[in-house]
């Protein structure tokens, strides 16, 4: 495993830095960050009017620390509260949260809190992407997921009826700051399924990241907080190398779809209810180690690991489809972001830590992984 | 006046270079350019599939002459078409934009072309910008106004209840075409209106510009395709000389804005119904003439040669408002994106030709100027 760049401080904040010229920004990892916001703000030369916006299950466990601390450093926190849950990451949600910035007079300098997980990250994102043509925001992330992907690289936007995410810009965080303490309080289902992205930074980028969760995963699975600042860290490490080599998804950023192009489709056929995010992508993510090792050399060993990783992770690894929904789902694809010229394109390893992207799938070789998954 | 820069080819087509690296592109201003769209897209190296948004006026006049130049040059267009009026510039009708997108499977090659005035180019800008993270997309203005200001520069957005252009992105065209043909059709109301933005570059860069409409106005009111040529290349060249300086208006852009603070504040309190834009901005630019000349020096004489071109040009140089209707305008002004720290700015003349920015105006000077136009 190549050395952390990240330094340890007194207090076991770790950080990375994510050098993207003059729009570059740090990632700090660490306990009781959010009782820090407000004096971590106060360096980024931001207006004083801002606006935190959570959710609903969030707001309540959070919120409150968040503006007090905000408050204390000299700013004026309006908290907007969304729906939970991915239904929130639509149009008319983020038309009412423009009205509430409108109504409290946010203007260029103002600046956006995103309190929450990956749906509240991507929604406040893009509210910040647009409104007045682009307002700072500060990322504070609240589930696993949203610590290791959704919250570092300026990926944000909201679904259409059509498909997850077909909406959105890119627009950068001015500080993302990981609270391990949120994780605390996390579900065990959404907990679980943060581990689906962090799965796939080792597939993609770094086998001996791999290695280390499957030996640590009993430590990762009871939060040990030395285990989880580690894992996070290193994530976000890998995350913020991608980003910086390719901050507009031109290339090598499309590793980090890993098994989103089947994952999407079914959470787009389910109409976003049945799985939660990492759960889709898990299955998604088997599925293109199956392709992987038909059309890639994968070797059945790394498949077998893989398999076995995301299992003992409690995540699912199949999924009962009818023809109907297969063709459902073959649809869906088609609409994903990543299509060119009508063609499906996946990323596909060639072993764990190494893949390669753009790759142009048969359908019939995509029937056959799912049959693998089914 | 600063020698054009503009080459003059043989069937006197104008091009205007906006050099901002590779953001780059090229205005083009001629007649029958709309037949000429499909050969032109061919050399931007861009996907197949592409929509033509347009309006439900503009749609019936050129769409068909778009689609049939886009279709013979081996593209596949799909047309859209929107309410006409500012009252589409609507988040309801970006969203009804974005699902017929997704329906007709466009791909982040795939590419728009915005066909209509102002509206339409802000409107199909902003959804360019935000479908699948941005896409490219070309606008072929069929006004005066877009010619000379709203298809250069990069300025996409919507309006929201709480004032216009609130919610938008920067996101350049990879091609302006300004046929000088559409704007025959042109309504005369709309045409004027237009002629309040080609005074604004006058009294904002360039004197001579502004000797040579109150010289050849009456040529320019007949629409003598010569004299439209030049002033609209004219405009263009200003234009992007200001927006290659200073790309996302955090300085010299702003002066772009003169007249448009008391101008959207009209637009906001009659709900974008009463006046067209270039008539609000008339009124606006008379308004801030009469602040420069308290605050700013700008001579007396200065202010009645302005005064007077917009008279000319048939534009509205007064606005009768009553006490409340002085008070919601003031509110309008407030909610402007110009706003810091609370304060109104206005953009100030010194002469004609020469202007500065970010200046704070007191409310009483702002009164004094509403009642020299009342």
């Amino acid at each position: 495993m190549r050395r952390l760049a990240s330094k340890r401080i007194l207090n076991r904040v770790r950080s990375v830095n994510v050098p993207l010229g003059n729009r570059r920004y740090e990632i700090a990892i660490g306990p009781k960050l959010i009782q820090e916001l407000g004096p971590r703000c106060q360096k980024l030369s931001l207006g004083r009017r801002c606006a935190v916006i959570s959710d609903t299950n969030v707001a309540p466990l959070f919120a409150s620390a968040a503006q007090r601390s905000l408050a204390k450093a000299g700013f004026d926190p309006v908290l907007i509260t969304v729906p939970a849950g991915e239904t929130a990451k639509a149009l008319r949600v983020v038309e009412r949260c423009y009205e509430e910035l409108a109504k409290h007079r946010l203007e260029r300098k103002s600046f956006i809190v995103a309190l929450g997980g990956g749906v509240v990250g991507d929604l406040a994102g893009f509210v910040a992407a647009t409104y007045l043509r682009g307002i700072p925001f500060v990322q504070v992330p609240t589930t696993l997921l949203a610590h290791v992907d959704s919250s570092v690289g300026g990926k944000v936007g909201v679904n259409l009826k059509a498909g997850k995410n077909l909406v959105g810009a890119f627009h950068q965080p001015k500080l993302v700051l990981c609270d391990i303490q949120t994780l605390k309080t996390l579900p065990e289902r959404e907990f679980r399924s943060g581990l689906a992205e962090v799965i796939k930074y080792g597939i993609i980028y770094d086998a001996e990241l791999f290695m280390l969760l499957e030996r640590n995963l009993p430590k990762l699975l009871k939060r040990n907080p030395g285990t989880l600042s580690e894992v996070i860290a290193r994530c976000c490490e890998i995350k913020a190398d991608v980003v910086v080599q390719d901050e507009k998804e031109g290339g090598l950023r499309a590793i980090l779809n890993f098994g989103h192009t089947v994952g999407h489709g079914l959470e787009a056929i389910s109409r976003y209810g049945k799985y939660l995010h990492g759960e889709a992508i898990s299955i998604g993510q088997v599925a293109a180690a199956e392709i992987s090792a038909r059309q890639n050399g994968l070797p059945s060993d790394d498949v077998r690991r893989i398999r076995s990783l995301f299992e003992k992770a409690g995540l699912p690894t199949q999924v009962k489809l009818t023809a109907s929904e297969r063709r459902q789902l073959f649809d869906a694809m088609r609409l994903d972001k990543k299509v060119s010229a009508g063609e499906i394109q996946f990323v596909l390893a060639e072993r764990i830590g190494k893949v390669v992207w753009g790759k142009r799938v048969e359908q019939t070789a995509i029937q056959m992984a799912l049959d693998a998954v089914q």
